[in-house]
Formats: C-alpha cells, structure tokens, sequence
C-alpha cells in the first residue's frame, strides 16, 4: 500500500502560512475520489466519519485559534474536550448528516481565510524563521523570538498545533475509511488500482534480518525541546535500560503468516489472557483485514509484484490484493503482536529501548519510520515532570496517560515529515484497524 | 405535517404500467431535497438508510418479477427472505456506502426500464381491466381473466405486488429520515416551512368527539378478495364482537398533553409491566419528539396556525413547531397508547372492532385513514384459514406473526390510496417512529 | 419426570384452613432434597432462586391478607406490585443471601401461625362451605354467603388468592431449580432416581393419534365465576370459531426428533422471522435440555424404561436420562412448536379452539391436564369486559396482556387441580425451561 | 476495620506442613460466620463465591501438587489457567450450587490429608530449613539444599506457592463477600460489631503528613531471590529516577471527603477521560461503599470512634458505621484515585518510586504495608529479564501483563506477613472493591 499523502508541504522550516495551506489542501485532497456517503458513515465506535474528520480540525482551528467554542458547530465537532462543554456522542459521529460534505467544505474555505489573514497580520518577517524557540516543546515551539507578543506567539504555536493536528486526522481519515469500506462484502476499493512495481522499487532494499545488540546503561529519551513536539513526548529524562537486542526490520507477513499456520491463533501458551479472550470472542484467525485461502468474495484480485502466498490475499486501499509476504505485516492488535514475539521467543521492545535505538543508531534499522507503527511494551504514561498546556488544549493528550500501548515509528499513510524519534502514537490494545505491526526484541543472553 | 406525497397516479384502476411508472417517480421525488448522507445514514437497528430503500425496493422488481436475486446488489439489499441467501445485517445497512446514491438511482432507471417492456409485452388489452379477479387476496388480485398465461398474470401480480411495496416504503423513507434527523442537535428540517394554515383549513371540519355505539354480534371481517389485497388481509371470516363504544375521532395531542400534564408518565397504574419498565429505562416523559417547555435547541421555531399549547414543541420534518393541539397525538408507542386509554377510562379497540365499525358506518368517524395508525388491543396473528404465498415471496407477511400489534388506518405519510379497511399494519409494542396515534373504545354498559 | 407433588390437599371443596396449611407445607417440602445453595441462586432473569419464592409467597399473604406491606422484607420479596413500592431487581435475587434459608423458613412458619389464626376467627362454621359464591371470578369465589362481613369475605378471598398463587410459585420452584442444575457440567438430579416402569404404568394408555373434528360456530369460553379463578380467566363471553381439527394427544418427543433429524432448525421456511433469528444467535438445534447423542458429559445415564432413542438423552430432575420418544416433547419455545407445526403442515390451536374443546368433549382428547402446557397461537390479551380487581392486587394478572402467547393445559409439576379448562398461563415465545409442548390444530378442509 | 484474618501461623521462617495447616484452617475460619448461600452467590462478573474459593484454592493444590487435574472438579474450579483444559465461565461461578459447601469442605479436608503425607514423606529433617534457596524467586525457593531430590524439591516449592495462593483468596474472600453483601438494600453485617476503639488505639500513632524527599540516581528494585516471592517480582533490576517526594503517609478518608465535597466527581479537568467516562455512567459521587448524608438505608449505624463526619457513613463489613476521617480512604478505582491526586496539586507514585523508598526508609513512612493497597502510576508489566515458570503454573502471573495497574502495600485484610517490599498486586483501573486507597508523590521543585 504506497502512501495516500501527496506531500506538498514546503520544507518544515519554511513559511507557516504556507506549510499550513498545504497540509489544509492535502486533507480535502485526501478525500477527493470518496463519495458524500463514504465520507458520512462511521463503521465502528472508535472510528469517525471522514466528513466528521474535515470538520473537526477546522473546529480545532476556529476554536483554539481564531474565535472559540462558535455555535452552531460547536456542539458537533468537538471531540473530547470537557472543559468546552459536553461533547455531541462519539459512537453517533455517523447520524450527523448535516452539515453536508459541501458545507463541511465551505466551512473549511472559511476558516482557512481567516487563518491566512491572522497569518499576514502576525509580524510577517518575525514568522519567516519559526523552529528556533529553545524551550520545550508544545504549544510554542515554533515561535520568533523577538518581535512577537505573548499572545500572537501563543496564537501561532497553536497555528502550528493546529497543523500536526491535521496531519495526525489525515492518518486517521485513511484507517476509517479503510474500515468502513471492508464492512461492505463488495470490498469496494477506495483507489484505482496502485503501479505496484513503481512503489515496490521504491522501497529502501532490504538486507537480511539480523539482531543488533545494545548495551546497558543509562539512555536519554523525550523530546529535548527544540522545535516542535507534542507535550507528551517531553521533557527529555534518563531512563535505564539492561542489555538488549533489536531486529533490525519489523516483522513481515510471511514471518507471520508461518505463525497463522503453525496454529498460533489457536494456542494459548503466546496469548495474554485478556487477549486470547478477546481473539476467541471475536474469531481471530489472521489479521485484520487477510483473506484467507477460499475465502468467497464478491471481487477479483489484480496481480502484484512482491512474493505473494498462494491463496491469502489482503484487503487493501486498492481492494482485495494478494498478500504481500515481504511487507511489514500490518493491522495487528497488541494482543496478536505479543503473541508473536513469544512464539517466536522474543518479546516486544519498550518504547525507551525503541527510542535510545532510533537515536543513537538509526542507520542499523530499517521500517524505522513510515513502514508500520510498532507496538512497544510500554503503556502510555506520562514522562517524569510532565505537564499539559494550561486550559482546554491541555486536554489533547494528557487525558489519555491510561489503558493504552505506546506505538512507535509511523505507517506508509502517517504524513511525511510528521513523526520523529520521539513521537508517542497510543492505542488501547485491541486496536486493530491502524496500520500496526511490530519490530521483535530480545534479553541479551548473559 | 402536510403529507409527503405527490399522488400523480392514475386512477387506481388505471394502467398498471402508468401506476409504475408514477409509484416509481414518486419514490425519487420523496428524497429529492436530502443528501446523499441523508440518505446514507441508520438512526437505529429498526429503521434503514433512504438509499436501501430506494435500492431494496428496486431489488424486490429484479427479484420477484425479473430476473432473480442477481449479483452484486442482491447481497446487499435483500431485506429477510431467508430462502434467497443470508440477508445482510439489518442493523449495518448504513455502512452500506457503495452503490453510491447516484449508483442506485441509475439501477434504478435501468430496472424501470426492463420493467416497462415487461409490462408491453404482457398482451396490453388484458391487463388494461385489472381488479376482477374473483379469489381472494394476494399477488393475483389484479390478473385479468382470459388472455393472460398463467405465467404472464404471475408476473403481473408480482409487479402490483412491488407496486404496493414500493408504496410502503415511501411510508417508511419518511418515517426513518424523520427520525435520523432528530438524532441531530440542531433539529434540522427535511422540508422548508409548509403554508400550515392552507393545510390546516384542508382538513374536514371535526364535530366535537363522541362515542358511537355498537351492538354486539358477528361481524364479517378480512379481506373478500376483489381487488388487491396483502395476504395477510384474508380470509374474509366471522367474528363475535361483543357491544362496545368507539371514540369518532383519534385522540388528539391537547387531550394526551393532559395525560402528560396529569403525571401519566409517572403513575404505574395506568402501564402494562414491560411498558412501565422500558419508559423507566428509556426515560420516556413525553411523545417521541415532542419538545417540553424550555428545552433548549439550536433552532428557532415559526408560527403556526391551529391552538399552540404555550411551551411546548414538536419535532416535525419541517422542524421544530410549536405543538398543534388540535392534531390527532402521534408518535406514540403502543404502551403509550395503551396507557391513556386506561387512564381515560377507556381502553384500546381490537382490530375486528375497528374494522366491522369502519365497513358498517365509515361516515359516522372522523380520522378513519390518513390521519395518524391507530393502535389496536389485537396482536398480530394469522386469520383463520390463513395461507401465505408459496415461494420466497410467502416471506412477505406471515413471518412477522408473533411479538406484534396491529395497527389501522394509515397516517398522513401513507400514500394516498395505499389503505383500506381490512389493511393491517403491524409493529412491535415499544415502537414510536411511526406515525401512530389510538382512537378510544369502551364496553357498553349493560 | 413424574410429579414431584405430593397431593396431600384434602378435597377442593374442603376447609380452606386445612388446604391452606397442606398448599404452605407442599413448598416447603418441595424443597427438602435442596442445598441452601441450590435454593438460593438464580439462573437467568427469568428465573427466580427457590428460596425466593418460598419468601414471595410469604410476603403475598402477610402484605394482602395480614398486615400490608412491612420492613424489612417487603423492600426484598416484592415481585412487581409497583403500587406498592419499587421492588427488587428481579435479575439480582439470587444475590439477596439474607435472609438466610433457615430465616425464612421461620419467617413462613410465623406468618403460617397468624393465617391460622386469622381463619380461625373468621366465623369457623361460615367458611366450611365455601365455592358456592355466585358471582364470577376472584377473590370472592370462595365465601360463604351469609355471615361474612364483606371485610371477612375479601380477606379468606385474599386467602384463597394466595394458596392458588403458591401453587403456582411451586411449579415455579420446579422449573427454576431445574435450569439452575442444568447449568452445572456435572449434571447433577435434584431428586436420586424415581421407579421410571410404574410411573410410567401409571400413565393411561394412548390410543393412536387422531384428528378430531371441531365444527365451525359461536363457542362460549372464560370462567362463569362458579368457584375460584383467576381474574384474566373471565369474563364468560361468546366467540366464534370456523370448523378445525385438533390432534387428539400432545405431539411426542419421538414426533419432535422426526422434525430435529429431518433437518428442521435449519431450514428457514418453518420458523418465524424473531424465532429464527433467535435460534441462529442462541444456537438452538434441539429442545432445551436434549443432549444429543456424543455428546461428552460428567454422568452416567439410567436404563429407562418406554422407547428411548439410540444416543439422544435428556436432563432431567433425575439427572440426565434416556430420550423418551413417547412421553410428550417438552421445553420447546413458542417458535419451536410453531416451527414444529407449519413443518407437520399443520398449526396450532387458539386458546379459543383449545378451551372449547376442553369443554366441549373432554373424553376425546387425551394430555388435555397435566402433561405440558401446551402453546397456543393466541397472544395474551385481556377478554372483553375484563377488569382487574381493584387495589395493588389487581396487578397481579393484567400487567402482563401483551407480548406473550397464552399456553393451556397444565403440565407434570403443576400442583394436582390447580389447572381447569378455562386456566391461563402466559409465557413469552422466547421461554424453554417451562414444561412447554403442543398440540396439533389443522383447519377443516372445506 | 480490623483485621479478619486470626494469624495462628509459625514464624515465617517454621515448619512448612506446620504452616500450611495454618493458611490452610484460617481460609475455613475466615467463612465460619457466613451461611452457605452467602459463600455460593457470586455479585459481579470480577468477583467469585467464597465457596469457590475454598474448592479452588484446594484445586491448585491437588492439581499442582499432588496428582493433576482430576474430575469432577477440575472442570468446574479451574480459574484461568487454558494449558490445562478450558475453565468454567467466571461469571457465572455462582451457580455451582453442586459441590455444596460441606462437600467443598470435605474435599479440602481430604486434600489436607494427602498435602500431609507428602510434606511427611518428604524427608523431614530437609524441610525443616526453608528459605535458604539462593537462587531467585518463585516456586523453588523454599528449597532446602542438600537431602532433596528436584522433584521432591519442585513439589515443596510448589507447596509454598500454593500456600501463598491461598493467603491471596483469603484476602479476596473478604472483598468478594463485602462487595456482595453490599448488594442487598439490608446492608448486613458480616461480623458482629467490633471492638472499634481497642483497634483503633492499636494503630500506631500518626504523626502529622509531610512530604519526604527522594534523591535523583539509580535504585534497584525487584526481588532478589532470597525466599518466596512471586515470579512477577524479579528479576531485581535498576532503574533510574528522578527526584521526588512521597507523601509520609496514605491519604485519608478526611483529605478524600474534602475533593468530593469540592465537586471533585463533577469536575472534568482531575480525571482521565476513561475515567470521567465510567464515573458518567456509573454515576459514580463519592467512593465505593460511602452512603452520603441522607441516604436512606435499612439499617441503624453504631456509634464509633475516631472522627466521623456529621452525615456520612460508609458500609463496612459489621454493616454501616460513621465515616471515619482520620483512615486511609479505601475503594478508590485508579481514576479516583489519581483524580484526587491531580485536584491536590500532585500524582500517583511509580510502583518503583514506592518500592526503593520501602526499600530505603521505611521507618520515614507510614501505612506502607497492612493499611490499603495504594494505587501507583505503573501499569503492570514484565521486569526486565522476567520469567515466568515453566508449564501450566506459569500462567500465574504472566498472563496478565497489560491493561492493570500496580498496586503496592497491602490492606487491612491482607493476611499478616503475605507482602513485602517488593510485592506487586494489580487490577483493572476500573477495580473499586478491593481495600485500594492512594499515598501522593510529586516532582521536586528544580
Ligand atoms: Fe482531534
Ligand atoms: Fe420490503
Ligand atoms: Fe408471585
Ligand atoms: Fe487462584
């Protein structure tokens, strides 16, 4: 599955308003071949209509950035944020047929005119070198020192927040989507068929797997505050970790397609319990998203490039495909990923070991980012000494520091550019419908 | 709320093919003013997309008078008959977004098509006098006698079959868009603002309400088999009715304000067990979508005609309007209903009631169709000699025999013509969406 | 499964202290053979814990006939008489572990001592006459005419209420106690194993099955209010019925695996649409409690004798047992004798049909007492003129009238004489773990 | 509330049959006030009968122990553990009426005898020294060194296990029954009313709270393999911390009243999301078992020491008493308890913030063991290098590494001596029944 994204964006440190503009347009583009119904329906409670997604990052922006909390939106596109009054159901996002897609999008020009005009009136030439703010993180790490005010300053690092907003809603428009379109047994496809080859080439070429060790000791991790990051992935902090050793690619389809076949859905030694629960309950039998040999299906399937197993084939953004073997293996929950690595007797990194790899050897690694997001053994926490922003966007990550996995490293549809070695994704372990697959590590024997 | 429907058709003993054709156009009218996402979405489990209806009604024609269940859309939109495959679940047809609307209007077109030369083909002369057939009931009632082969007056029979069908589903278009709108908190109208006053004054002068009498005796009840009929209209039978009272008009929304205002909702003498128990659980105070006084909501509400009572609203498809209290009480649950009556005194008729009262003396009642479906004490169940048709199309009806009420008399969404007197529409106790209403009965005093 | 009863009731007709004293003393040592375990849990919602109703029944007497409702067990052991207070999660009872058994059963042997001394006052020579109350129905039935004050009269009336609702919480007790065991992998009998052969013997002989014509006309059915009876079981009143057949037996548990074997929960075509969709999700394949043959359980099975079936056995209050093929089949659901009917080509009786019949030309039919309930296709609805007694006692039959279908006949655990011909018992079509079967009913060819 | 538990064991250090017997009779006198329906029923889903306790803890042991899993009751108390065969549904524990409780305890009896002989038989004079084993952790480490074979030497490792076992389902007996007390309007009382004053003058004094300050720098933490432990609680490890500051003592039921009556549960900004979700939806108002100012109960509420609050009671095992303010508040789920935490301007601890102060200065803490369980910040997770043991047995704690948060410390009703610094208990975030209460930390100012 090559990327969705059309990366336009101006280099990361080029102008605000145009990076802005761009990641705006690449959003409507991103949904441009989807009907008003694809873009309406929501396919399950953890997933949110494409149309909902259009909307609710323009409220982010006319809420935090330019007027706040504005009837009569408000009441349907706030997501999550208590302190701005009660949100309209997240199980519901689907029954919202007003506003239409059109004027979802009408909204959007709106909004995005009087972000430009905000944009032009902050001290145009102070904007112009943005990145360079020493202190940690968030909010206002893109801000120019000397000219601008506390308050256009905060504006603008919203400006900023806004935009990976964006971009972290795009990823989300291609996982729902993606869901909604497998619950119909037409497995209708979103694209046209891909130039598979053209983007297999593409791909880095990949040198044999291999385990690379890493030493103990003491490690930094989080973010250290220059440029922009999110507030949950500072402050920078020691962590100490015992020896280990890392694949050095993620693991692929065919590795786990010889699980599947080896009976491993069907055996309880590799299953936590909670997991192996949920797998009976459910009827796991392969990935989300696989189908398996004789599986009845109303579509054909287009030949590929790349070692396809004789009969499983994948549902994809192209429509059903065959299974790709050499390719990361993809749509796992934490329960399946974990199964896995303890048949395969291993076990799953911790993001700390993740992190210090991704830093201090990023070379070693391949699928270190934009391949797949890996599930790491770390529930997501707070870092020591963390602090939300003050106010209602202080919601936006702190709330969720609970019941969740951290996953590291970014999918081929996370957008370009927005993910870097300290960057926390966060899934409750059930999920299975994000582009989630796994990197294998190991104890150093002694 | 004025009535939905254009009623361009012809005489009701006009040419088949012209009532298609209209019945047909007259469907694509209904949804002309929504959207696409309008007529994507599913409010709940009981109530489907207007798009599925616009596709189902189209499958009924391919399946039962054309061709058979045919792929692709025979997956999608065959809605229970369990002896032509596994219907897709009921309670996910929203995710259902390819065909898009556009798709389905198109099929639409191309089934019309085929149908039309269908019906040309079919010796014209014989079927320009439908309605003679002599039998009872069911899909041969239109078959002209001489010319037509056996074969051919099937197929016709088929086609008045989905001709009625079709019919009842724009009933339901109406009713479940009505009801995916009000999930929306800014009560959005499907219509703009009707002329009220000229609706209002259309309707027939009411007599002030008054209980005519009926003397105990048997009373002939059923569908006699002239003309069409559903089969679960026959057998014409006989059955004892002992002597009662019926109301002369529906109960109207002032009269149930005071069963409201009196604290009927709060008071368990006046509820059935299971309807107690579900308003308790489902926090019920008061019809579906009327508006208690002081409610707050996004939108305004217009003037109206009729005798508003102060406060109080209702959620119509031209928005929120203050609440006529001259209107027969719609939207009631048959718990509801059932509740009223027992506080007025009185209770609900059966069906065999309503019927031989609305055959033996039909000038001496007000609202007998086309007002609001009145529920009756009568559960749902087969008459005495009662065959469904044979094959897949015997689903239609009989399978729906248990667990519901009967409800008469039609409502102002029914299509003009679509009801009789022995017409039975059935829903379960707790349904609301519907536009039902009751009319009092009583036992005479002796 | 003979009675588990022992009728040591002195003649109906008797004093009603004496049967007072055998009714309370029958539930008590219905339970002898129990755990106060096996007393105390519940097994489904639907169910009660045995310990619960020898505490019901308790509470009937003290709040309706001796003191009103009372601290502390009142706020407990109220079934559903909303008029007198919110009662008790019916699903939480088996969580109610105080009071404990022991403390019940004092609490019962104390309210037994203020009952006898209650109708020991009311003038002893007055009541060894009672049925001969003219009027219909109820309460009353059973008062002597001339010495009663009206007060007196209305409270042995309430007494005679409460001995005929004992008995049927002791059927109750039965069928409760037997889903509760059936539950538990071992298997395990309420009772060590009863002489099956003269049981059996005991049972009359069976001519063959037979058809037996009903002739079409205006039947009286509903009590005559001679003698007790429950208030839903008048008043008398006319109907009429077209000319039937009815099967002169029960059908059989070998007539019922005929149905199994041939396929029959398979095949759409028998089942209602709620009935079908039921099975499939609740994995219905055979009556609840059969165990089909291979299948693995923790006990053994006792030689029976009559004709059991190669492999297929049941669970009995015995433990599991030899399928026998002739007894009537039993724990079926309305559905499944629906089913069961269409498959045979026939259908079953109308409450209607049945009771006249009953009356009519008892000595034709044979399992018309005391066998198994039998479904009917009639929905449980009020009679014409019916009229719940007054007060919170008056909830005891008519909160019910809608959603369930009516069963007659009375079934092997319900308590001798508790049953006649006009008795109605009321389940909804979903129940198993009642005692439930059928009988045949075709219409006449005509 | 004292302590239920009768500590009549030897020295830790004694004769491993003599203790055993102990553990043993204490789980037998810890149920002698309860009725068998008391130790049958099962409140919720989490919790499980008294009654299966006792029979599981005595399966672990014939299971483990002494022959393998055996029937009958392997089938029937068999917790979690899927290498040996599927477990009976948790949920639905509470209708296993058979074994009745005589027979539970019968079985345990006849168990005792046989874990007897074997202690007899395994060379005596061997197991007179436990505790010794050098090696790390879990079932091996009571081994005395020379005389034993490994397979004798395995079986009294897994002896020690099972005896720890039991002491964890004393602890949870006592919250199972509490909780399910609770849930009858009654409110009784487990055990007869306490001595409260006698207890509570045994509680140590406290002096007042402070905070204690924690260096920066490298701490190991784990079990380091010298006696029991858990395999969960090694291997012993380093970590890096931070410095901070820990609350000198657990928070009370006062500093608690004073957040709830702040409006605490009504205000979004102190909870996480899935916590202000559930506290929605649950309504939850205060903690688990408080009864508020008002609330009408059943029962009256005794006198009692300490400082109770004018109004507030909360239901304890010798049923409702007044609130006392000066004990550490108890039945906290996490997100009270870190919502409480954030309103106070602080956090939950890390498990290894807990463990190296435990470690280093217990004498500076109070209620660090014996008070309530104390919520930490650190979701349950493997320690590096973990283990867990070979075969069926590891199932024991390694199955549950996700979705749970460590709790350190032990209750009140932890039997004496069954926790050490090193000890890790974990439940669900959502888990308020068990004694779990909170000690504050916060980041050193820098
Ligand atoms: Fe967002
Ligand atoms: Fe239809
Ligand atoms: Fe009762
Ligand atoms: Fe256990």
């Amino acid at each position: 599955t090559g990327t969705l994204h059309t990366d336009t964006r101006p280099a990361v440190t080029g102008d605000l308003a145009a990076r802005l503009r761009a990641v705006r347009a690449a959003t409507v583009a991103l949904v441009a071949d989807l009907t008003p119904e694809d873009c309406g329906a929501q396919s399950m409670p953890d997933a949110s209509p494409a149309k909902w997604h259009l909307a609710h990052t323009t409220w982010f922006f006319e809420t935090f950035v330019l007027d706040g909390p504005r009837p009569p939106f408000h009441a349907l596109f706030n997501s999550y944020y208590q302190a701005l009054g009660r949100p309209f159901a997240r199980d519901r996002r689907g029954l919202l047929t007003r506003p239409a897609l059109a004027e979802v999008l009408d909204w959007r020009t709106s909004v995005d005119a009087r972000l430009d005009r905000l944009l032009a009136d902050a001290a145009a030439p102070a904007i112009a070198s943005p990145g360079t703010a020493p202190r940690h993180a968030g909010p206002d790490a893109t801000l120019p020192r000397p000219p601008a005010t506390p308050e256009v300053a905060n504006r603008l690092a919203l400006v900023e927040l806004g935009l990976r907003h964006e971009e972290q809603h795009q990823e989300l428009i291609v996982t729902d989507v993606k869901h909604l379109l497998f619950q119909n047994p037409l497995l209708p496809a979103w694209k046209p068929a891909p130039p598979w080859a053209a983007n297999r080439s593409a791909l880095p070429a990949r040198p044999p797997r291999r385990w690379i060790a890493r030493p103990a000791g003491l490690a930094r991790i989080g973010h250290d505050g220059h440029g922009f990051a999110f507030d949950n992935e500072g402050p920078s902090h020691r962590v100490f970790l015992e020896a280990h050793e890392l694949a050095s690619h993620c693991t692929t389809a065919g590795e786990f397609l010889a699980f599947v076949e080896a009976g491993g859905y069907d055996d309880p030694r590799w299953w936590l319990a909670e997991g192996w629960d949920l797998a009976r309950r459910a009827d796991w039998r392969h990935p989300l998203y696989w189908l398996p040999p004789g599986m009845q299906t109303e579509t054909g399937c287009a030949n590929s490039v790349g070692r396809p197993h004789a009969g499983w084939r994948e549902f994809t953004l192209h429509g059903a495909r065959p299974l790709d073997l050499d390719a990361p293996v993809c749509h796992l929950s934490y329960y399946e990923a974990d199964a896995y690595a303890r048949w395969a007797g291993a076990r799953l990194p911790t993001e700390a070991e993740w992190e210090a790899a991704a830093r201090a050897d990023p070379a070693a690694f391949a699928d270190l980012e934009g391949a797949v997001w890996q599930w790491t053994a770390s529930a997501y926490a707070p870092y020591p000494g963390y602090q939300p922003a003050a106010g209602a966007v202080g919601e936006y990550n702190g709330k969720f520091m609970v019941g969740q996995q951290v996953l590291r490293g970014g999918s081929v549809v996370t957008p370009p550019g927005h993910v870097n070695s300290s960057y926390r994704n966060f899934f409750p372990a059930s999920a299975r419908w994000q582009f989630s697959g796994l990197r294998l590590a190991r104890n150093s024997a002694n």
